[in-house]
């Protein structure tokens, strides 16, 4: 069966912006420099960032980070992660932390968002977690709302000095 | 210099209800039935409470579980929970995880949700994070602010069939 232009066009985006895990190489594609959109990283060493890659790689599954490269520019376009919490509570379950997901402001409008978003939740879901969770502005609720998620509760924070 | 009534008063209670981290023992006297009062937990075996107790000790300070034994019964009667998460951001930082709050209800008005959750806090100072984190229902908001949190952004879920 032939494609229709429309679908040839997703295809090629979907092959463009692929979700793949973090390598210790995405620092030099500017890593960094996109979690500097949603707020503080101002100077991680070379040291430093291969120091917590390692620490989050010994977690394995337990705490995955998904990055999308624009294979144009080989810059980092989009990143988010999940990490997997072990309770004793709903009878042993499982629970998916959401966290740090940002998309590069220069390339909106792709769906990279949604697309990561996507990547997360099913990682939650193939670990076995009952459910999946995250903390959002107000502003970005309609969003999450689109993906499949729904208001739960509140979000209260205690900043250290 | 001689303590007044209101202060051994305290120290007593002080004494009587210290918060202290979970021992395996802890199934029975419990520990389960007290979760229940937060959230479905109707069917945990031994086995599986020692096999999730030995995944969470292996994780050490990164994954702590509170608890209060009242010395009279002998029961748990307060839990609490607080994981770190490592980021990236925020420089390479450190953030704690509060879940799993619960205080007897036969027990409340003694102020050990406030102590459960200073240890908590003081956990997440103690291991270097920048913030400590959790979510809540509006009505449970202003103890929460007692204890020093304010309100943060939304909480969203999405549950897996």
């Amino acid at each position: 069966m032939l494609e229709s232009k429309q679908e040839k066009m997703e295809n090629s985006e979907e092959q463009k912006y692929r979700v793949r895990r973090l390598e210790i190489s995405d620092k030099g594609k500017g890593f960094i420099e996109l979690l500097q959109q949603l707020s503080v990283c101002d100077s991680v060493s070379d040291k430093e960032f291969e120091d917590r890659f390692r620490d989050l790689s010994v977690l394995g599954d337990e705490h995955v980070i998904g990055v999308i490269e624009d294979e144009a520019s080989g810059k980092i376009v989009a990143t988010g992660s999940v990490f997997i919490e072990k309770k004793f509570l709903r009878n042993c379950g499982k629970v998916g932390h959401i966290e740090d997901v940002v998309v590069d402001s220069s390339i909106r409008g792709k769906h990279l968002g949604k697309r990561m978003i996507e990547f997360l939740t099913e990682h939650a879901r193939d670990m076995g977690c009952y459910k999946v969770i995250l903390d959002c502005s107000v502003e970005n609720k309609a969003f999450y709302e689109k993906c499949g998620f729904q208001q739960k509760s509140v979000q209260m924070a205690m900043y250290f000095a």
